[in-house]
């Protein structure tokens, strides 16, 4: 058997891996400074952190340790807001709570000691965000360690500092909602009912096209496709524009368009994933929200590469 | 910094994409029951065997744990000779003496015990190999933990026992000669002069035309391509015939004949590599020359993804 650690850094190879998977890095594809190497290397480079976090370590340091760690690696940010998702979810898979109410327990027991590890995490890589409003420029996640004493002062917690933005940010909103997204993904995957997701918002006919393959990394693809399909990507929106991420979800729903009846044209989707690489516009909170859930089936045995 | 455990499953994971790598699995090529999922979960589960070996677990025991850990998906054998190798070099590494005389020194001081570990490894997996000569049925691989007797009676090492195949087993033969293969590759791979290696066998044409690329998948590609030329592959031979064997590295040293002058065609190795996964044949040996060359050169720095 896997441990905990092993499955999720199993999950962020297999995100990687995936294809098409249009916008992201892929089996098939790379972007012009980020290629498949950097993913690999970063999920091994996580490794470290992934075990502490399974070891007990506090949340935010086994967090920045994941972050340093994957930092190895030429292509820069390759996995930070997956790991962001997988060190909570890893923890509460450690202590047999690998549920909504178990990694919410987890991301509630967290400390400001924990928002400091977090911070502390922006000084191995650059991440894109959004600027803060002026109020909250103290926090500035960018301020790395120097927003440590702010964070501190204002005695906030790593899911206090995260619910800040979840309203604009799909991979912190994790923290906010018992993983909602995760598990639905997760359901997903696995081709089954979606037992800790009452009320999936993917349909039917879209559920029944991800069943009918039975290869781990067709069936991711097809899933990252339905997920994009669902929701606009914030990642798309921080770096480029609410529109444009929309104008993505809306492409993607469109291919989806033709089930039951019509499965998705494969070229029309090669052509998708290809022409994202092209404007360079990468879904990152959509393979965020894979490689958890991925984590979340390989845990519970739903997928077994 | 990587772990020497955690280069050695990247080595592990870089040579699973690296591609075109004709006959083997790669990046953009799967066989029919064995897939790139299989190695990204092959890798990963080798790695508490890795670890093992780094911490100074006998080679045998640690050996069987990275075949155990590497069972647990569904290709079966992945990666059983590339860990013949890394496990020595890991623990050779640990021990800051990865160099000919460290891994030798590794390797010379397996015990009979070692020895044992290593047929209890075939119990996990099935690994294809040569039927022995009569007088040593009873040492027969695939006989698993049941030899073990046999190899006690006889007082044999693992060393001793991978020296009967050194003659027809490219991998086994690394431990009888300092791992020359294995360094060779590493300074393929590092596109220096390859210090290790004072008889370089593949020619100065090819060397240059490996240099050319600064992509690590796509050097690592290339040095597949000229270790597939300059030796057959043991392991063609066993599951084909020596005749295919130096078939496949006629038509490998062919791709490169033009050099210095004409690179070799692009497509023209795509079609050999998909020649050759329809046929079923799969060069292994060179894919875990490549795996232990990558692991001395990603220990060294001298590549770095």
């Amino acid at each position: 058997m896997r441990t905990p650690a092993a499955n999720a850094e199993l999950a962020l190879l297999l995100e990687a891996a995936a294809a098409p998977t249009p916008g992201n890095v892929d089996r098939y594809r790379d972007h012009p400074d980020l290629a498949l190497s950097h993913f690999l290397a970063g999920a091994v480079g996580a490794r470290a952190g992934l075990d502490a976090a399974a070891a007990g370590t506090p949340t935010g340091e086994a967090f920045e340790r994941s972050i340093e760690g994957m930092s190895h690696q030429a292509g820069g940010n390759t996995q930070f807001g997956a790991l962001l998702l997988l060190v909570p979810l890893v923890r509460a898979a450690a202590d047999d709570a690998l549920d909504p109410k178990g990694v919410d327990e987890v991301v509630r027991s967290t400390t400001v000691e924990d928002a400091a590890g977090f911070y502390r995490a922006f000084e191995h890589v650059d991440v894109r965000v959004d600027d803060p409003p002026p109020d909250l420029e103290p926090l500035d996640v960018r301020r790395g360690a120097d927003a440590v004493p702010a964070v501190e002062h204002r005695g906030l917690t790593l899911r206090d500092v995260l619910a800040e933005s979840a309203d604009t940010d799909g991979v912190a909103r994790e923290w906010t909602n018992g993983f909602e997204r995760t598990f639905e993904t997760a359901g997903l995957l696995a081709g089954t009912a979606v037992a800790d997701s009452p009320d999936p918002s993917i349909d039917d006919a879209i559920r029944e096209w991800l069943r009918r393959t039975d290869d781990v990394l067709d069936r991711a693809a097809r899933v990252h496709l339905a997920l994009l399909g669902d929701r606009p990507d914030s990642l798309i929106a921080t770096a480029h524009d609410r529109a444009t991420a929309r104008s993505v979800s809306d492409s993607a729903r469109q291919l989806l368009s033709g089930l039951p009846e019509t499965p998705p044209d494969a070229d029309a989707i090669e052509a998708f994933a290809d022409d994202l690489v092209d404007r360079g516009i990468n879904p990152g909170m959509t393979a965020d929200h894979l490689a958890a859930g991925l984590f979340v089936a390989l845990e519970r045995g739903a997928i077994d590469p």
